[in-house]
Protein backbone atom coordinates (compact mmCIF):
# COMPACT_ATOMS: atom_id res chain seq x y z
CA UNK A 1 0.00 0.00 0.00
CA UNK A 2 1.54 3.23 -0.87
CA UNK A 3 0.86 6.56 1.05
CA UNK A 4 1.48 9.92 -0.13
CA UNK A 5 2.12 12.71 2.05
CA UNK A 6 2.15 16.05 0.03
CA UNK A 7 3.79 19.12 1.68
CA UNK A 8 3.82 22.85 0.97
CA UNK A 9 5.52 25.55 2.56
CA UNK A 10 4.35 26.90 6.25
CA UNK A 11 2.67 22.85 7.02
CA UNK A 12 1.83 21.77 10.29
CA UNK A 13 5.32 18.90 11.22
CA UNK A 14 2.88 16.95 13.65
CA UNK A 15 0.31 16.94 10.92
CA UNK A 16 2.84 15.18 8.54
CA UNK A 17 4.49 12.98 10.75
CA UNK A 18 1.60 11.55 13.27
CA UNK A 19 0.12 9.79 10.55
CA UNK A 20 3.56 8.99 9.09
CA UNK A 21 4.69 7.37 11.93
CA UNK A 22 1.35 4.88 12.04
CA UNK A 23 1.44 4.15 8.45
CA UNK A 24 5.29 3.66 7.92
CA UNK A 25 5.45 1.04 11.30
CA UNK A 26 2.56 -1.05 9.69
CA UNK A 27 3.97 -3.91 7.33
CA UNK A 28 3.59 -3.62 3.86
CA UNK A 29 2.67 0.04 3.90
CA UNK A 30 5.07 2.47 1.78
CA UNK A 31 5.15 6.03 2.62
CA UNK A 32 6.47 9.11 0.43
CA UNK A 33 6.44 12.80 0.71
CA UNK A 34 5.90 14.46 -2.27
CA UNK A 35 5.75 18.07 -3.37
CA UNK A 36 5.69 20.24 -6.46
CA UNK A 37 9.24 19.41 -7.26
CA UNK A 38 11.30 16.90 -4.70
CA UNK A 39 13.54 19.09 -1.75
CA UNK A 40 12.92 20.14 1.03
CA UNK A 41 9.86 21.87 2.82
CA UNK A 42 9.80 24.11 6.00
CA UNK A 43 6.89 24.28 8.26
CA UNK A 44 4.63 26.63 9.80
CA UNK A 45 7.43 27.44 12.51
CA UNK A 46 10.21 28.39 10.20
CA UNK A 47 12.29 25.61 12.21
CA UNK A 48 11.93 22.09 10.63
CA UNK A 49 12.42 20.73 7.20
CA UNK A 50 11.09 17.70 6.15
CA UNK A 51 12.34 16.38 2.26
CA UNK A 52 10.06 15.74 -0.83
CA UNK A 53 11.58 12.72 -1.83
CA UNK A 54 9.02 13.02 -5.15
CA UNK A 55 7.32 14.70 -7.30
CA UNK A 56 3.19 15.09 -7.79
CA UNK A 57 3.97 13.92 -11.49
CA UNK A 58 6.11 10.86 -10.16
CA UNK A 59 3.34 9.60 -7.80
CA UNK A 60 -0.20 9.96 -9.68
CA UNK A 61 -2.19 6.83 -8.34
CA UNK A 62 -1.22 6.20 -4.58
CA UNK A 63 -3.51 4.41 -2.68
CA UNK A 64 -3.91 6.62 0.29
CA UNK A 65 -3.43 10.30 0.39
CA UNK A 66 -3.32 11.90 3.69
CA UNK A 67 -3.03 15.80 3.69
CA UNK A 68 -1.48 18.17 6.34
CA UNK A 69 -3.10 21.21 7.47
CA UNK A 70 -1.04 24.36 8.49
CA UNK A 71 -0.79 28.05 8.79
CA UNK A 72 0.62 27.52 5.17
CA UNK A 73 -3.12 25.59 4.19
CA UNK A 74 -4.54 29.57 2.79
CA UNK A 75 -2.02 29.84 0.22
CA UNK A 76 -2.24 26.48 -0.77
CA UNK A 77 -5.99 26.59 -1.53
CA UNK A 78 -4.43 28.71 -4.85
CA UNK A 79 -1.83 25.98 -5.63
CA UNK A 80 -2.90 24.64 -8.41
CA UNK A 81 -0.45 21.60 -8.68
CA UNK A 82 -1.79 20.32 -5.35
CA UNK A 83 -5.52 20.83 -5.90
CA UNK A 84 -4.75 19.11 -9.36
CA UNK A 85 -3.01 16.22 -8.68
CA UNK A 86 -5.35 15.69 -5.40
CA UNK A 87 -8.20 15.73 -7.72
CA UNK A 88 -6.76 13.19 -9.73
CA UNK A 89 -5.17 10.89 -7.36
CA UNK A 90 -8.51 10.37 -5.67
CA UNK A 91 -9.96 9.48 -8.83
CA UNK A 92 -7.93 5.87 -7.70
CA UNK A 93 -7.08 6.02 -4.25
CA UNK A 94 -8.60 3.76 -1.95
CA UNK A 95 -8.61 6.35 1.07
CA UNK A 96 -8.50 10.28 0.74
CA UNK A 97 -7.76 12.04 4.08
CA UNK A 98 -6.66 15.09 5.66
CA UNK A 99 -5.58 16.44 9.34
CA UNK A 100 -6.41 20.10 10.86
CA UNK A 101 -6.60 22.45 7.75
CA UNK A 102 -5.93 20.01 5.07
CA UNK A 103 -9.81 19.48 5.21
CA UNK A 104 -10.17 22.74 3.47
CA UNK A 105 -7.67 21.31 0.56
CA UNK A 106 -9.77 18.63 0.40
CA UNK A 107 -12.46 21.22 0.09
CA UNK A 108 -10.93 23.10 -2.56
CA UNK A 109 -10.28 19.92 -4.82
CA UNK A 110 -14.13 19.53 -4.41
CA UNK A 111 -14.30 16.18 -2.68
CA UNK A 112 -16.45 17.33 0.63
CA UNK A 113 -19.26 18.31 -1.30
CA UNK A 114 -22.28 16.89 0.81
CA UNK A 115 -20.38 15.47 3.09
CA UNK A 116 -19.86 15.39 6.76
CA UNK A 117 -16.17 16.28 7.84
CA UNK A 118 -14.19 17.55 10.45
CA UNK A 119 -11.03 20.13 11.19
CA UNK A 120 -9.01 22.25 13.31
CA UNK A 121 -11.71 23.39 15.88
CA UNK A 122 -10.99 27.15 14.99
CA UNK A 123 -11.44 26.01 11.21
CA UNK A 124 -14.92 23.90 11.78
CA UNK A 125 -17.28 26.88 9.94
CA UNK A 126 -15.33 27.00 7.05
CA UNK A 127 -15.95 23.87 5.54
CA UNK A 128 -19.17 25.16 4.75
CA UNK A 129 -18.27 26.71 1.85
CA UNK A 130 -16.92 24.06 0.06
CA UNK A 131 -20.48 22.16 0.21
CA UNK A 132 -19.48 20.40 3.51
CA UNK A 133 -21.48 19.96 6.87
CA UNK A 134 -18.60 20.47 9.96
CA UNK A 135 -19.38 18.26 12.93
CA UNK A 136 -16.59 18.71 16.40
CA UNK A 137 -15.49 14.81 15.90
CA UNK A 138 -12.32 13.74 16.47
CA UNK A 139 -12.34 11.25 12.94
CA UNK A 140 -15.01 11.22 10.21
CA UNK A 141 -15.41 8.37 7.61
CA UNK A 142 -17.41 8.97 5.17
CA UNK A 143 -16.82 6.22 2.09
CA UNK A 144 -13.34 6.81 1.49
CA UNK A 145 -12.75 10.61 2.52
CA UNK A 146 -11.60 10.67 6.39
CA UNK A 147 -11.03 14.20 8.03
CA UNK A 148 -9.82 14.40 11.59
CA UNK A 149 -9.38 17.50 13.78
CA UNK A 150 -6.03 19.64 14.40
CA UNK A 151 -2.78 18.58 14.45
CA UNK A 152 -2.39 15.52 17.14
CA UNK A 153 -5.56 13.88 15.64
CA UNK A 154 -3.57 12.72 12.83
CA UNK A 155 -1.81 9.62 14.94
CA UNK A 156 -5.95 8.82 15.81
CA UNK A 157 -6.87 9.24 12.17
CA UNK A 158 -3.85 6.91 11.30
CA UNK A 159 -4.80 4.32 13.66
CA UNK A 160 -8.52 4.32 12.43
CA UNK A 161 -7.05 4.46 8.88
CA UNK A 162 -5.11 1.16 9.53
CA UNK A 163 -7.74 -0.42 11.34
CA UNK A 164 -9.95 -0.30 8.19
CA UNK A 165 -7.07 -0.50 5.44
CA UNK A 166 -5.32 -3.73 6.99
CA UNK A 167 -7.33 -4.79 10.57
CA UNK A 168 -7.56 -3.66 13.93
CA UNK A 169 -5.25 -6.21 15.24
CA UNK A 170 -2.49 -4.12 12.57
CA UNK A 171 -3.35 -1.46 13.90
CA UNK A 172 -3.03 -2.45 17.47
CA UNK A 173 -0.01 -3.69 17.21
CA UNK A 174 1.44 -0.43 15.39
CA UNK A 175 -0.21 1.35 18.63
CA UNK A 176 2.01 -0.42 20.70
CA UNK A 177 4.85 -0.43 18.95
CA UNK A 178 4.73 3.20 19.10
CA UNK A 179 3.55 2.77 23.21
CA UNK A 180 0.22 5.36 22.37
CA UNK A 181 -1.37 5.17 25.40
CA UNK A 182 -1.95 9.21 25.85
CA UNK A 183 -1.73 10.32 29.19
CA UNK A 184 -1.96 14.31 28.72
CA UNK A 185 -1.01 16.13 31.63
CA UNK A 186 -4.39 18.50 31.31
CA UNK A 187 -7.58 17.43 30.11
CA UNK A 188 -8.09 20.64 27.95
CA UNK A 189 -7.26 19.58 24.43
CA UNK A 190 -10.51 20.65 22.87
CA UNK A 191 -12.41 23.79 23.51
CA UNK A 192 -15.11 22.51 25.27
CA UNK A 193 -12.86 21.44 27.67
CA UNK A 194 -10.38 24.32 28.13
CA UNK A 195 -11.02 26.83 30.53
CA UNK A 196 -12.77 29.80 29.37
CA UNK A 197 -10.66 32.50 27.24
CA UNK A 198 -7.92 29.96 26.39
CA UNK A 199 -9.43 29.58 22.78
CA UNK A 200 -8.05 33.25 22.03
CA UNK A 201 -5.32 32.34 23.49
CA UNK A 202 -4.55 29.49 21.14
CA UNK A 203 -5.49 31.08 18.34
CA UNK A 204 -2.60 33.71 19.05
CA UNK A 205 -0.12 30.87 18.96
CA UNK A 206 -1.12 29.41 15.74
CA UNK A 207 -1.42 32.51 13.36
CA UNK B 1 14.49 29.06 25.76
CA UNK B 2 16.43 27.57 23.18
CA UNK B 3 15.61 24.08 22.63
CA UNK B 4 17.92 21.90 20.82
CA UNK B 5 17.02 18.38 18.93
CA UNK B 6 20.25 15.99 18.15
CA UNK B 7 19.30 13.99 14.69
CA UNK B 8 21.29 11.16 14.39
CA UNK B 9 20.81 7.82 11.37
CA UNK B 10 17.56 5.95 12.12
CA UNK B 11 15.94 8.02 14.67
CA UNK B 12 12.04 7.74 15.19
CA UNK B 13 10.51 11.13 13.44
CA UNK B 14 7.76 11.25 15.95
CA UNK B 15 9.86 10.78 19.05
CA UNK B 16 11.92 14.52 17.59
CA UNK B 17 8.51 15.88 16.33
CA UNK B 18 5.94 15.56 18.96
CA UNK B 19 7.73 17.64 21.60
CA UNK B 20 9.22 19.54 18.98
CA UNK B 21 5.59 20.73 17.73
CA UNK B 22 4.75 21.21 21.70
CA UNK B 23 8.23 23.22 22.31
CA UNK B 24 7.90 25.37 18.93
CA UNK B 25 4.01 26.33 19.44
CA UNK B 26 4.68 27.83 22.90
CA UNK B 27 5.82 31.60 22.77
CA UNK B 28 9.07 32.49 23.48
CA UNK B 29 10.92 29.32 22.59
CA UNK B 30 12.84 28.48 19.36
CA UNK B 31 13.94 24.73 18.63
CA UNK B 32 16.87 23.46 16.38
CA UNK B 33 17.35 20.76 15.34
CA UNK B 34 21.13 19.69 15.47
CA UNK B 35 23.60 17.04 14.42
CA UNK B 36 27.32 16.45 14.05
CA UNK B 37 27.25 18.56 10.73
CA UNK B 38 24.52 20.45 10.00
CA UNK B 39 22.51 18.43 6.71
CA UNK B 40 19.34 15.91 5.95
CA UNK B 41 19.08 12.90 8.91
CA UNK B 42 17.18 10.10 7.19
CA UNK B 43 14.83 8.32 9.91
CA UNK B 44 14.25 4.82 10.95
CA UNK B 45 11.89 3.54 8.08
CA UNK B 46 14.30 5.14 5.57
CA UNK B 47 11.71 7.68 4.11
CA UNK B 48 11.92 10.89 5.99
CA UNK B 49 14.01 13.35 6.30
CA UNK B 50 14.48 16.08 8.52
CA UNK B 51 17.26 18.67 7.90
CA UNK B 52 19.51 19.44 10.98
CA UNK B 53 20.66 23.35 11.06
CA UNK B 54 23.27 23.69 13.02
CA UNK B 55 26.10 21.72 13.88
CA UNK B 56 26.86 20.21 17.60
CA UNK B 57 29.19 23.06 17.97
CA UNK B 58 26.85 25.60 16.70
CA UNK B 59 25.23 25.25 19.62
CA UNK B 60 26.61 24.11 23.04
CA UNK B 61 24.57 25.62 25.45
CA UNK B 62 20.95 24.86 24.77
CA UNK B 63 18.54 25.45 27.30
CA UNK B 64 16.85 22.25 26.94
CA UNK B 65 17.70 19.17 25.27
CA UNK B 66 15.19 16.73 24.03
CA UNK B 67 17.14 13.30 22.29
CA UNK B 68 14.99 10.96 20.33
CA UNK B 69 14.97 7.62 20.56
CA UNK B 70 15.03 4.98 17.48
CA UNK B 71 16.38 1.79 15.77
CA UNK B 72 19.53 4.21 15.50
CA UNK B 73 20.11 4.71 18.72
CA UNK B 74 22.19 1.97 19.84
CA UNK B 75 24.78 2.72 16.57
CA UNK B 76 24.26 6.34 18.36
CA UNK B 77 25.51 5.18 21.53
CA UNK B 78 28.94 5.06 20.48
CA UNK B 79 28.84 7.99 18.35
CA UNK B 80 31.51 10.38 20.32
CA UNK B 81 30.68 13.60 18.78
CA UNK B 82 26.93 13.20 20.14
CA UNK B 83 27.83 11.95 23.53
CA UNK B 84 30.28 14.21 24.00
CA UNK B 85 28.15 17.25 23.62
CA UNK B 86 24.92 15.91 25.21
CA UNK B 87 27.34 15.78 28.43
CA UNK B 88 28.89 19.11 28.01
CA UNK B 89 25.86 21.12 27.48
CA UNK B 90 24.15 18.95 30.08
CA UNK B 91 26.23 20.78 32.69
CA UNK B 92 24.57 23.81 31.29
CA UNK B 93 20.97 22.76 30.83
CA UNK B 94 17.96 23.76 32.55
CA UNK B 95 16.95 20.70 31.33
CA UNK B 96 18.11 17.58 29.35
CA UNK B 97 15.49 14.75 27.97
CA UNK B 98 14.91 11.90 26.31
CA UNK B 99 11.91 10.24 24.43
CA UNK B 100 11.88 6.19 24.00
CA UNK B 101 15.61 4.62 23.30
CA UNK B 102 16.70 8.25 23.58
CA UNK B 103 17.16 7.40 27.45
CA UNK B 104 19.84 4.88 26.99
CA UNK B 105 21.74 8.04 25.09
CA UNK B 106 21.25 10.01 28.49
CA UNK B 107 22.45 7.03 29.98
CA UNK B 108 25.80 6.40 27.96
CA UNK B 109 26.56 9.92 28.51
CA UNK B 110 26.63 8.79 32.00
CA UNK B 111 23.08 11.26 33.22
CA UNK B 112 21.14 8.83 34.76
CA UNK B 113 23.32 7.34 37.51
CA UNK B 114 21.46 6.50 40.84
CA UNK B 115 17.63 8.06 38.58
CA UNK B 116 14.56 6.24 38.05
CA UNK B 117 13.95 6.64 34.28
CA UNK B 118 11.94 5.37 31.77
CA UNK B 119 11.84 4.31 27.91
CA UNK B 120 10.46 2.30 25.21
CA UNK B 121 8.27 -0.94 27.15
CA UNK B 122 10.75 -3.11 25.44
CA UNK B 123 13.96 -1.02 26.82
CA UNK B 124 13.35 -0.82 30.41
CA UNK B 125 15.91 -3.39 31.61
CA UNK B 126 18.82 -1.84 29.84
CA UNK B 127 18.37 1.03 31.75
CA UNK B 128 20.38 -0.35 34.51
CA UNK B 129 23.51 -1.23 33.03
CA UNK B 130 23.82 2.52 32.85
CA UNK B 131 22.86 3.00 37.15
CA UNK B 132 19.50 3.98 36.73
CA UNK B 133 16.22 2.11 37.96
CA UNK B 134 13.88 1.32 35.27
CA UNK B 135 10.17 2.62 36.10
CA UNK B 136 7.00 1.82 33.58
CA UNK B 137 5.80 5.37 33.54
CA UNK B 138 4.74 8.04 30.86
CA UNK B 139 7.21 10.93 32.00
CA UNK B 140 9.34 10.77 34.93
CA UNK B 141 10.94 14.01 36.11
CA UNK B 142 14.20 13.59 38.46
CA UNK B 143 15.57 16.83 39.29
CA UNK B 144 16.33 18.65 35.78
CA UNK B 145 16.30 14.99 33.63
CA UNK B 146 13.04 14.34 31.77
CA UNK B 147 12.36 11.14 30.36
CA UNK B 148 9.49 9.45 28.63
CA UNK B 149 8.20 6.27 27.20
CA UNK B 150 7.85 5.15 23.43
CA UNK B 151 7.64 6.89 20.62
CA UNK B 152 4.14 8.90 21.10
CA UNK B 153 5.35 9.34 25.15
CA UNK B 154 7.04 12.64 23.61
CA UNK B 155 4.06 14.75 23.47
CA UNK B 156 2.94 14.14 26.81
CA UNK B 157 6.50 14.95 28.16
CA UNK B 158 6.70 17.81 25.91
CA UNK B 159 3.76 19.50 28.28
CA UNK B 160 4.48 18.69 31.13
CA UNK B 161 8.24 20.12 30.67
CA UNK B 162 6.42 22.83 29.10
CA UNK B 163 4.22 23.23 32.52
CA UNK B 164 7.28 22.76 34.37
CA UNK B 165 9.74 25.53 32.14
CA UNK B 166 6.85 28.03 31.89
CA UNK B 167 3.91 27.66 33.60
CA UNK B 168 0.44 25.53 33.01
CA UNK B 169 -1.74 28.11 31.65
CA UNK B 170 1.18 28.40 28.72
CA UNK B 171 1.37 24.37 28.42
CA UNK B 172 -2.46 24.20 28.50
CA UNK B 173 -2.82 27.28 25.96
CA UNK B 174 -0.61 24.86 23.51
CA UNK B 175 -2.50 21.70 24.41
CA UNK B 176 -5.57 23.37 22.52
CA UNK B 177 -3.47 25.03 20.06
CA UNK B 178 -2.35 21.79 18.69
CA UNK B 179 -6.15 19.89 19.84
CA UNK B 180 -4.35 17.13 21.86
CA UNK B 181 -7.33 15.47 22.76
CA UNK B 182 -6.55 12.22 22.17
CA UNK B 183 -8.91 9.27 21.55
CA UNK B 184 -6.97 6.42 20.35
CA UNK B 185 -9.11 3.70 18.73
CA UNK B 186 -7.94 1.63 20.50
CA UNK B 187 -6.41 0.91 24.59
CA UNK B 188 -3.59 -1.40 24.02
CA UNK B 189 -0.70 0.99 24.05
CA UNK B 190 0.80 -0.36 26.34
CA UNK B 191 1.99 -4.38 27.19
CA UNK B 192 -0.40 -3.97 30.46
CA UNK B 193 -3.18 -3.70 28.29
CA UNK B 194 -2.00 -5.21 25.08
CA UNK B 195 -4.00 -8.90 23.96
CA UNK B 196 -1.32 -11.50 24.55
CA UNK B 197 1.48 -12.26 22.17
CA UNK B 198 0.99 -8.53 21.01
CA UNK B 199 4.35 -7.53 22.44
CA UNK B 200 6.08 -10.01 20.09
CA UNK B 201 4.23 -8.91 17.58
CA UNK B 202 5.24 -5.26 18.12
CA UNK B 203 8.56 -5.99 18.50
CA UNK B 204 9.34 -7.18 14.79
CA UNK B 205 7.78 -3.80 13.58
CA UNK B 206 10.20 -2.03 15.40
CA UNK B 207 13.58 -3.61 14.41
Amino acid sequence: MHVAIPLYPRFTALDAVGPYTVMAFAPGYTVTFVAAEPGPVTDDRGTLTLTATASYDDLPRPDVVIVPGGVGTFDALADEALIGWLRQAHEHTRWTTSVCSGALILGAAGLLKGLTATTHWALLDSLKQYGAEPLSERVITQGKIVTAAGVSSGIDMGLTLLAQASDEVTAQTVQLAIEYDPQPPFDCGSPAKAPEGMTDRALHLIV
